[in-house]
């Protein structure tokens, strides 16, 4: 089979999902978490090749990020303190609206339910007028949720509502929960299958909270994101980096999110893997030196602007042309996008299924203020699989303000500049007898206004001789003379430029990536469609060959040994199937395990030490020696050699399933 | 230098335990977790060294354990629900004994203060007796946590009495809380420091708990190791397995544990990377296939006869003896005594501070029938890094006994064998009737019978025409005559045996090991004791290369960059340091860092293209074309080579630091 056919034959059968999942639990890629005990939602473990499919992926993320950049990987704990999360605003900010029947005790995610009921009065209207409901592609979030609606009921619905309706739905991700709630009263929405009333929508925090220590006071989270455990370090890190930007680090880890209802599987759960950088820079040069090395790939955009104008119709063109026309806003957030295309091509993504879609306003998390996403087409719809979030300098400085810290870059000027600003100075010898031991807190607090406080105070000072503050932790208010302070405007000759740098952020959902991955890689052989395949790019597949004695002849057996032994020095994770079953079978079930290779040992390889090797999806086979064969797979596995070309020295060979 | 002279010059200076930690800190292998926000006791982050060597040591353990003997690695969540947890034993015994002051409110662990009063106690009457107290080896434990004992007051006890104190001391893993509560109030044990009164010891659940789900009602904690979720995907393995016994899961992931009150850096932590293996094998065969591999390594053992007989004198063999003298139980135990030795010694333990520890009767975990710890030697005592423990069939049979879901192996017997025993025949048709929706129940209840019950619930049967059972979540007790079931004793003969397979446990704490071995690869040039060196095997080091321009000329610049991009397509970790101060203080600094080798970029390089290499130990240094010198480094680093071997083609090259 050639290059086409074999493209050809990969599109010949209409995808299957309930199939392909059948295959991904049964070959044990994952399955629900404590099983046994019934299974808890949002909650999966994976078995060996799942395992060894998402080792794989993270071993070529650090690759292609952390080691080609030289970014700085850390890893930062996963249990965190209040006080950490407060400040972030993930406390205040990071949930959904949940809305609890009173009868039942079920509960609901607002805007899914708003969204569902809705959708099904739309459909039950169009009967009702006689019009088929064509099927939509439905968006992510829909298709993967249990439907709650479960009968669609035919009744015409008035011209003026059904608008309405429709305006709603295009709007509903960016509704707060008063507005959700407002929608449920004003459209009569209720628990869509007994139509009851629900309880107003609360917001439901979607940390998992824990106590740390035996006291049970410090109140902690399980991390949302590894981000804030790199922020917390960056002047580690920058210190580490020798006080040089632009720098990013890197982290690779487990975070957690308590969804209200998971359900769909990989897509979205309560445990997940997340790969994320934090690259710091010079908010005044997003410029990026290896730029020249991505902006001639063409990708597909769906900017803000189509979205908001109501159209999904995607843009094609160069990053260069993105960035030049500024629909990426800079150079770094453009070199991130392309390197997170190259990524997610190099492991498996089909890159005619990949798109970059900004955020619109209001959809945005609360620390960014610019997002692209890159969005994966799959049977449930096109999923966001990572995010490449401008957080600006939102973290660094919340940290800073609360916990008074400097989380600065302090660069060379060029050419010194003069800088006029207000200086406050103390004469500290009298804080000490006045203050005792608040005198440190009054301190800091006053070395830490800012030139506005400080531009009105400088004015109440003089005009009063005195000025007033409140400081929190120091009951009523503190008043100091001008013995105590002076603040003046100053200009002073500066050498060196002192900023908090913003953050770029690609963020990525490892398990969301795997399981698209999975169904772009999925086909069925054309000639026998029970016959699945997981066409894995040879560098992540959980195993790389399967080693096939032709029979359970004694005879067959140290060479297969040899051979082993070899693979297992070569450092190529390989199985061995010496099972009875005909080779045919062996090898079909390796398709639904994706191994890209298949080493056949016969009693020829026991005379001349030559075997033959098989590759998956052409189903050609090539005969040489042991090591021309290893050679060959080493090539084409971890070097991108093509096919045709690593094994141009070896012998084709007529397929044994063929005779 | 020769590998003599390097060993003497590492011996040399005496160990600096805090010149040391100030490295870790300042080159920030680690760091206390959100220090920022004051940091929160027992959470510790990896900075970039310390991520890349933990990265390093599990990669290689990866490939020593899990493809070298083609383990099935899973990946499983840490969220676990209450009810595995309760069944596995953990709600109920995992946890620790604390005793608080009701006055200040502090928390203390009851065996940590009963033991460091009475050794406070003794030491002082050593002094009042005039007996210096010679420095004894601590335990870990007993260093590892700041002293709560400020002051030693000399004051002389009954001889009577120092005898039941050092009685108290040998027994001190061994007591109960109620036991602990005893000693505190006969010998009138308080607070160190004020002397008041605590509670009675309490036992402090060591798993941290959650609620998952919207909720709140479903109780779960994080998993404290790795273990479970390998039992619980037992059966999904050995289908994955092709039902085929021994065979080994394997997991690498993070657990928890709420310490009471964690102290000394990396050894003692609330969070912490775990690398488990569980291996399912035959009670009636515990022989290994492989054990001819490891039968010659002579190691040090620490077994339990002699710890009880009050002696530390460890015993050296190999390990083929100590299984012959049963000494370690069987050979599968053996063989992965020896397999995490050869792991161990490869990624930079000191084998002479490496001892194998069997625990004594009383120390053993609720699960565990046999244990030998590896326990390695550091500055804070003998650390247990790697326990291998015989859970026995503790875990499976627990949780199919919960779950009624059968855990075993069906193993083909060579010649079929004859058995009888008891059987239950449900006439299934009279159930539905009678029991309605609790139908299911019952007769799962019934079916799953022990052969004692059945022989007993025979007897009444045949005696009266009925039995009665009280079975779990149905009220009222259940009444069956003989129309309902039959029990009877059958002979039948049997083809396949059924058993549930026994588990060996080898389990590491990947934190503790690499803090033993900062402290084993530790030392301080004789020349310059100011000057630490890690000497990390290169395989394991952080980075493996510091590239090092010799001045910040711009004709050094292209080739600087030729040899980078060489190294980082041959997949090599290394790191530019093209800072403008001394070749020797950036050699230096990278000592700090662990970095096995040089790479010197002069004049010449530009001209002829040579380079020099430098190994970090001897300071020798060698030159050759870049080709040649990156061959040198992957030899070293990656095939095991040794240094003299894998430069013997390269040219000696007079020191740049020594002119």
């Amino acid at each position: 089979m050639s290059v086409e056919e074999i493209q050809k034959a990969k599109q010949a059968v209409e995808f299957n999902r309930e199939q392909l999942e059948g295959i991904l639990r049964g070959r044990f890629f994952y399955a629900p978490a404590f099983d046994l005990y019934g299974g808890v939602s949002g909650l999966y473990d994976y078995g060996p090749p799942g395992c060894a499919f998402q080792a794989n992926v993270v071993d070529v993320w650090r690759k292609h990020f952390v080691l080609e950049e030289s970014m700085l990987e850390v890893d930062c704990t996963m249990l965190t303190p209040y006080e950490v999360l407060k400040t972030s605003g993930h406390v205040d900010k990071f949930s959904d609206w949940m809305c609890k029947d009173p009868k039942t005790g079920e509960i609901f995610r607002a805007d899914h339910i708003v969204e569902e009921v809705i959708e099904a009065r739309l459909k039950g209207d169009k009967e009702a007028r006689g019009i088929a409901a064509h099927p939509v592609e439905e968006s992510a979030d829909k298709k993967k949720r249990k439907k709650k609606v479960k009968e669609i009921k035919a009744i015409k619905l008035d011209d003026e509502i059904v608008k309405e309706y429709e305006v709603i739905l295009a709007k509903i991700d960016g509704f707060s929960g008063a507005e959700l709630g407002e929608l449920m009263v004003k459209y009569d929405i209720g628990n869509p299958v007994t139509g009851d009333k629900l309880e107003p929508p609360k917001a439901f925090n979607l940390m998992f909270e824990t106590a740390i220590g035996p006291s049970g006071q410090l109140k902690g989270y399980l991390r949302p994101e590894t981000a804030q455990g790199q922020f917390l370090n960056f002047n580690k890190l920058l210190e580490f980096n020798n006080g040089k930007t632009p720098f990013a680090s890197a982290s690779i880890g487990k975070s957690f999110r308590n969804e209200i209802s998971p359900r769909a599987g990989l897509l979205r759960v309560r445990e997940f893997l997340m790969a994320e950088i934090e690259h710091f820079v010079d908010p005044l040069d997003k410029s990026h030196p290896k730029f020249h090395e991505v902006k001639d790939i063409t990708l597909t955009f769906l900017p803000r602007g189509v979205q908001e104008s109501g159209s999904t119709v995607p843009i094609t063109e160069t990053i260069e042309k993105a960035v030049a026309t500024k629909m990426i806003d800079n150079e770094t957030l453009g070199y991130f996008i392309g390197r997170i295309y190259l990524f997610l091509t190099k492991i498996g993504v089909d890159p005619k299924r990949l798109r970059f879609r900004q955020h619109m306003g209001n959809e945005m998390a609360h620390y960014a203020t610019d997002c692209w996403d890159a969005e994966l087409q799959t049977s449930y719809g096109w999923i966001e699989c990572v995010g490449c979030a401008d957080r600006s300098a939102f973290d660094l400085t919340v940290h800073s303000q609360k916990t008074k810290e400097k989380m600065v870059v302090r660069k060379k000027l060029e050419t010194p500049i003069e800088v006029t600003k207000f200086e406050i100075d103390l004469t500290k010898k009298l804080f000490g007898p006045k203050f005792r031991k608040d005198a440190p807190k009054v301190e800091s607090f006053l070395l830490n206004l800012s030139q506005e406080d400080l531009k009105t105070k400088a004015k109440e000072l003089a005009d009063s001789g005195k000025v007033t503050f409140t400081i929190e932790g120091i009951e009523g208010d503190v008043e100091l003379d001008d013995k105590f302070i002076k603040i003046e405007e100053k200009t002073k000759v500066e050498h060196v430029r002192e900023y908090v740098p913003n953050v770029i952020e690609p963020s990525f959902g490892i398990g969301r990536i795997i399981y698209a991955i999975f169904e772009h890689s999925f086909w069925n052989r054309p000639e026998d469609v029970a016959r699945g395949v997981l066409s894995f790019p040879p560098l992540v597949a959980p195993s790389k060959v399967l080693l096939v004695p032709l029979s359970n002849n004694k005879e067959l057996q140290p060479i297969t040994k040899q051979v082993s032994d070899i693979l297992r020095k070569s450092e190529i994770p390989f199985k061995v199937d010496d099972s009875g079953v005909s080779i045919g079978k062996r090898y079909s079930r390796n398709d639904e395990l994706g191994t890209p290779f298949g080493v056949t040992i016969d009693f020829d390889s026991v005379t001349d030490g030559s075997v033959t090797l098989r590759e998956r999806d052409s189903t050609k086979q090539v005969r040489g020696s042991v090591e021309a064969v290893i050679k060959a797979i080493k090539d084409v596995t971890y070097q991108g050699v093509a096919w045709d070309e690593a094994t141009k020295d070896l012998t084709p060979f007529v397929s044994q399933e063929a005779k």
